[in-house]
């Protein structure tokens, strides 16, 4: 294990060469960050056979590390996989640049032409675990938008993700673009996390992309700003209105669609005078959902079994239910307020006032009127592929894709104005 | 002085009166909240007496304190400051409201009405330090955009914040919205301080207004995310091809018209090229300015005392001004990116092309051409009244008005659609 200060310097060598290389990108025109990418996909194809040899040997590390299955299962790669990776990475190329983009303009009555223009946020490290796709689709969404990036992959994938990158050096040095504008860490020492954390004034934003307790670590230690999704908590509300058949797909579709997806529902809040809670909860159990409700809920035909108080701030990500009735929008808004995790929150209604009132009052990320939660995706709101969704309240919330990796400069253009 | 729990008790029951004040506020009409800031304007100007009487229990006190003359000078208020701190309140009703704004709209291929929505930020944490009028610009701020709000002024100006927050507190409760969106924490305690940078989750933003120290300290302990400016290092650069006369007149604006603005230029550089080095900086010597260059420098004419290595990273905000000679464009540039701040930089010059090389490669929050730096300010952008200027890379860059005071959220409107 490195010492901390070590780690330190490792990353403040790292991320002055990602400074320079953020300096090249972000005036280095379209085309040719465009055109990296599109390199860098050939050469991942190119390379498929190295990245799944590579890739053989974190999972046989893996096996014998004794990793769950479910992690073995993050950490596989079969040709049909990096050929979606390096697809992934060439469609990024076909994005719309944000960098450049003009956000407003004005005239100034002394003249100064004032504009606004995107540019790119500069250095972004992303910190990840055990999927090496990630090394490809984080790298490829900073390089669009202008940036550099260093990434810090889990240890399982070192192997996977060294191949990975080097594919996508490959394809930046092909373009005329600086290797150091995709930087992986590496040492799989778990200081050098924490030297990232700390790399205030190098590294400008952290984005961490895994489960709950990386995430937690990320936020609680992070000196640099950080754009991280938490909790994906959300609720389908059904009101009285709501169309029964209408409610009964969103509900279904919310919930089993992919129940492991952070979009899913987690909690059914039905509107006590609903027509009929009952048939919403056995269509969820028919389809494999086990459903929780309080006390309260078991007067729906007693086909619930009680939940636990800790249940109303649970993720399941899973084929389980939490369900409760409420007494109208205004209980369901002050049970999401309560419970909620500001992710994504939808309501099935026919009546349009009430509707409004929800989508008004509802404070989450995302916000839907009769559509199911499972639309909380970047490509499903037409942004193509995401980093990430944020559930903080800053910069980007909900999808983040490359908009969100830009910020803005203020552009004045005079003819020798003073304020004298 | 109370114990840390006590503070972090204290804060987190402001806290959560603040979230619920954030609710009815952010979905007040406009007109509300506008009506909110007028009453407050009326109610300060009807208490100006009890004002300036509590002003002056603060003045004495800082005065048997010892403190400077300029604290003191920063802390008193007289008819006239709280008469223009009456009508700064009444300006900010005048503005334009973003909340609801929509920023984008969509229907997807499925038929979703997608749009995005400018909403409130939430609970707001102000920091600040002897200037008693930040407790009514902030706020005035804050809520015109629909935040609550949770001020934390100076110990010295205790007396005079308590008299302007109850006019503040007046005129949302003659508007019908809740006292609490407006809190001041009621002790002088420094934990009080700590516990709002510590209160995740129950402050969505901190802004600390004041020195450097200040600053440094909620940027280094803050949980919370931070919207700040530091240093303004700001830098006029004169090229080769710019008109002597013009650059005459920038220069002067820039560094000499008002000193102590985080706006003012600290370093001039000019183009080794440019026609008369020596005849700028005479110019800012008969201006009653200090000029200091390194060895170099002493090229112009020997009018320039040697710099110090440090005078490159200094913020003087007082007469003074450091001079470089430097290679053309690329060399001011670098000098830029080693020793700026990314506040404020300007180019004086007549050739286009060679402006607009340094306003794309220039990587501050605000870059002019052929203006002085003292236009950075929210109102000479046409923004209004500012909270500050942020020179972070985040959420909000150059002048934060109230557009950096809202956040955004994702509206859907379907008919029913699920992801199947």
């Amino acid at each position: 294990m490195l010492a901390p200060e070590a780690s330190t310097t490792l990353i403040a060598r790292m991320g002055a060469r990602a400074r320079g290389a953020a300096g090249v990108l972000a005036s280095a025109p379209d085309a040719r960050r465009a055109e990296a990418l599109r390199c860098a996909a050939r050469a991942l194809s190119k390379s498929s056979e190295t990245i799944l040899a590579a890739n053989s040997i974190d999972v046989a590390r893996g096996q014998d590390a004794g990793l769950s299955a479910a992690m073995l299962d993050r950490l596989r790669l079969d040709a049909a996989r990096v050929k979606a990776i390096a697809a992934g990475v060439a469609a990024v190329a076909d994005l719309v640049d944000p960098v450049g983009q003009v956000i407003d303009a004005a005239t100034r009555p002394n003249g100064l032409e004032l504009t606004r223009v995107r540019v790119p946020i500069g250095v972004i490290g992303i910190i990840y675990e055990s999927r090496p796709n990630v090394t490809a689709d984080a790298a490829a969404l900073c390089v669009r938008a202008g940036n550099a990036v260093i990434l810090r992959g889990g240890t399982e994938a070192i192997e996977s993700n060294r191949a990975i990158h080097a594919a996508l050096v490959d394809g930046l040095m092909q373009a005329g673009l600086p290797a150091d504008a995709v930087q992986l860490v590496p040492t799989t020492d778990r200081a050098a996390v924490g030297a990232m954390l700390a790399a205030d004034g190098l590294i400008d934003l952290i984005i961490p992309r895994g489960g709950k307790s990386l995430v937690a670590r990320v936020q609680a230690e992070a000196r640099v700003p950080v754009l991280a999704h938490l909790d994906g908590i959300n609720h389908v509300f059904v009101h009285a209105s709501a169309d029964p058949e209408m409610a009964r797909r969103i509900v279904l579709d919310a919930k089993m669609r992919r129940t492991g997806i952070c979009g899913a529902m987690e909690t059914l809040l039905i509107d006590r005078d609903f027509v009929d809670p009952a048939m919403l909860v056995e269509a969820l159990q028919q389809a494999g959902c086990e459903v929780r409700g309080d006390p309260i809920e078991a007067s729906i035909g007693e086909i619930v079994k009680p939940a636990d108080p800790a249940d109303w701030d649970t993720e399941y990500l899973d084929a389980i239910c939490s369900v409760a009735l409420v007494d109208g929008v205004d209980a369901a808004l002050a049970h999401i307020a309560r419970h909620g995790s500001g992710h994504t929150d939808a309501i099935v209604a026919a009546d349009e006032r009430v509707a409004e009132h929800f989508l008004a009052r509802c404070d989450s990320a995302i916000v839907l009127w009769n559509a199911s939660t499972q639309f909380a995706d970047g490509a499903e709101f037409g942004l193509g592929a995401e980093i990430g969704i944020a559930t903080g309240r800053l910069h980007a919330r909900g999808p983040v894709a490359l908009e969100g990796l830009t910020t803005y400069k203020w552009v004045g253009r005079g003819s020798g104005q003073v304020r004298g």
